[in-house]
């Protein structure tokens, strides 16, 4: 035992292994290209070699910086030395492309040496029939477990759940449940604590190891059991099952069925990803972009990005059509044509910076009874603020550039205006779209551009052609 | 024991007390009245029968919901009842209030009573006075503690970390050190890993409290050991620790100091924290605001917001600019300011697009060599794609609305640049950005749709006035 033992297997050079990472900390190129030779010319003792022992995360971003038809290649070279949980750290659309190009063996086999919430994850991209081959090649036992998790609906905790866990009677002891870990052949590789069930499979109550560690070996389990609080059912939302991991910052937390027993056990790892890929979905979505990858096809993306660039193109076109109701005074005075994008574009910035706000509010559950009136209240106050702010700037602007005093207060007037619509639109839209169960993330963006461009325009255009007495 | 034991805490409605959460899961109205008319009246049985085994997170979002100076009155009624930990589930801003309510001795004693990290999350927001004026006040051996993770930079490990752990030498057994936790008073509450060190603290491996449980007594910790891959610097940035959690699913990660010295340990409750937060400001800035939160204060959020829009009206005064290049075009035809928005609003929706999705990639270092080259060519097709298929629409309409043939081809031909423009922008843009070291989510929406407001207006007058032979 020396200090040896704490350097980084990333930094590991010895023999003539190339290092796995850059100085930016993607893959090398060195190492791809030592990988790559070895695909290439059947080397399989030389692709282990450059692949043993790194952990899967690593082996994921080495199985996307390959070739596309490489990576197969290297999955069946490596034969039983390959750790499919690697291919939970893809991208589904890769992870697809991979699988499919597979024999159903290797894909069967490889699933089999898997816990059972990474093995859903990877079965549950892959379409029916494929399903179906694969799970005919697995022994009935595990294929019951993986079959009944598939059944949950997408998305949910059943779907994320392990169905390995420590399940014991509360009249056991302290050493005889330590010795049953000791001696039980198939537990899971990492657990934080032990559940505890009655004859018919209901939870009890949970133990948590550090609690076993240390308690006397005489003493029952019974004795150490604590409430399990925060139960998830198998049939609820990830995203709710996520609320409530982080609510009470758990570690783990059981999963139960309709009849409240025992199925599984759900980790703050997979709950990790659960967060991360809500609020990716929260950041698209608000981007007006739905839930693509960076792997995704050409004709995939342009395909899922057309319906939202639809939808602006409506509200362009009403925007216009409004424009389109003050021709006459727009010839009249062409200057309106120049600043009539200012007024327009600050409200949509404005309104944008209120929604962004109140979006990830509701999404973290954060605007309730308690504050939304004053929520709302203060918005309305930061819009008339900076309303009257920018105002003052854009009308003395309009002044200096055109010579003509009366166009800075048209303008000025069309900007407090449309501030105020901004934080209205900005705060409102996505309430109401919460209230009617839409997803504000979704469609905030549009309405509310919408709404500053048609207030924008027509009230510094209508304005214009009163003051003016443009007919 | 029986199966009432798993019934969850907050349905609890024993005696007059009243349920915790609405329907909506809020806290009730009916609980604020009851607890509003406990600290009235100076109730202190009354309020911790109401608030007492209530999770730490339920007296946070208790605290919320209350009036403004109910808060510190209900912690000082409660004296020792309440636990600071309470605290932390809190915004910043409102946090920050209650603290400067309180007695500084009060919140001395409740900081003692929490894990050190709690500790110095609630301390590093205060100013130094009033976090001097604490520290006087707790024994030396804690403060030390306290201070050394305070003088780590904001938002470093260091400051995440906790520094209650247990470390044993290798050459102990593991009956040993089952008995030494047996024995010890002052344990962190949850821990899922014992830390291995030689006598200057260096650390040499770690060893998960499920292998301990399940090895004999007498074997020495040396043959249980494993490397600890995945050592956090104290004063590196939380952001890249949490990457490191992610990558690797770790529950724990031992923080070592610049001489390599076991110094805390990060776990993953914290880091899942780090996650929401930097989602969170990456949405917050790709919409334009700050690190705002829904609770502060009305001049702090206008101050705040409007750097942003400031930002955006040079962008729009450039853009107004642009279009009075054209003032004697746009006056001899009207109908090119009725539709010059459309062309640039179709661009300024898909820049935001390409850019949402490059940013987030950005982020998630979904992006390198082996990818970027084929993002950028997939980019220019999908704006390509998209770009002809708009013509096609808008240049369609134009025609109709205005009855003039031409006029479809002009405006067709600017939407299909601005759609090149914006792809192109959409992803170059986050990738320099990123390149010069700067936040792309920052700065790249303003930089976006500057160029596809400048090529839009520029293309679609600049075609026109060439066309039509406007001069």
């Amino acid at each position: 035992m020396s200090d040896e033992m704490i350097i980084e297997r990333d930094n590991r050079v010895p023999d003539d292994l190339p290092p796995l990472r850059d100085e930016n900390d993607n893959i090398s190129s060195s190492f791809l290209e030592a990988l790559g030779a070895a695909i290439e010319s059947g080397n399989q003792e030389r692709a282990r070699a450059l692949t043993e022992d790194l952990h899967e995360s690593d082996v994921g971003a080495i199985l996307e910086a390959l070739e596309p038809d490489q990576r197969p290649a290297l999955i069946q070279l490596l034969g039983d030395a390959f750790d499919f949980t690697a291919l939970t750290e893809l991208d589904e659309a890769l992870r697809v492309e991979i699988l499919e190009e597979l024999p159903s063996e290797t894909v069967a086999e490889g699933v089999r040496e898997l816990d059972s919430d990474d093995a859903v994850y990877i079965l549950e991209d892959l379409d029916k029939a494929d399903q179906d081959e694969i799970l005919a090649q697995i022994p009935s036992v595990e294929r019951l477990a993986l079959k009944r998790s598939l059944d949950y609906p997408e998305d949910s905790a059943g779907r994320r759940m392990q169905t390995e866990f420590i399940a014991v009677p509360p009249f056991w002891t302290v050493g005889q449940t330590i010795d049953y870990m000791r001696e039980a052949e198939d537990l899971p590789e990492e657990f934080h604590e032990v559940f505890v069930i009655d004859p018919g499979y209901h939870l009890l109550g949970t133990v948590s190891l550090n609690r076993l560690l240390r308690t006397k070996r005489p003493i029952k389990i019974a004795d150490l059991v604590s409430e399990a609080h925060h139960l998830i059912r198998a049939t609820e939302d990830q995203e709710e099952a996520a609320r409530t991991f982080q609510r009470y910052n758990l570690i783990s937390a059981a999963v139960v069925d309709e009849s409240d027993r025992l199925v599984g056990l759900l980790t703050i790892d997979d709950i990790v990803d659960v967060i991360q890929e809500e609020a990716d979905e929260d950041i698209k979505r608000l981007g007006g972009v739905g839930d693509e990858e960076v792997s995704d096809k050409v004709w995939y993306i342009a395909k899922s990005r057309f319906p939202w660039l639809f939808i602006n193109l409506i509200t362009a076109v009403m925007a216009s059509f409004v424009i389109g109701l003050f021709e006459h005074q727009l010839q009249k005075m062409v200057a309106l044509a120049v600043l009539m994008p200012i007024v327009a574009s600050q409200g949509g910035n404005a309104g944008t910076q209120t929604m962004t706000v109140a979006v990830r509010a509701i999404a973290m559950r954060e605007l309730g009874p308690h504050n939304v009136l004053r929520v709302i209240g203060r918005e309305l106050v930061v819009g008339m603020f900076n309303g009257f702010v920018f105002a003052a700037i854009v009308g003395a602007m309009a002044v200096y550039r055109f010579g003509i005093f009366d166009l800075g207060f048209v303008i000025a007037a069309a900007m407090v205006i449309n501030l105020i619509a901004a934080a209205l639109g900005g705060i409102l839209i996505p309430l109401a779209l919460n209230r009617l169960k839409i997803d504000p993330a979704v469609a905030s963006s549009s309405f509310v551009t919408t709404i500053t461009d048609l207030v924008g325009f027509f009230s510094f255009l209508g304005f214009a052609a009163l003051w003016f007495g443009l007919t």
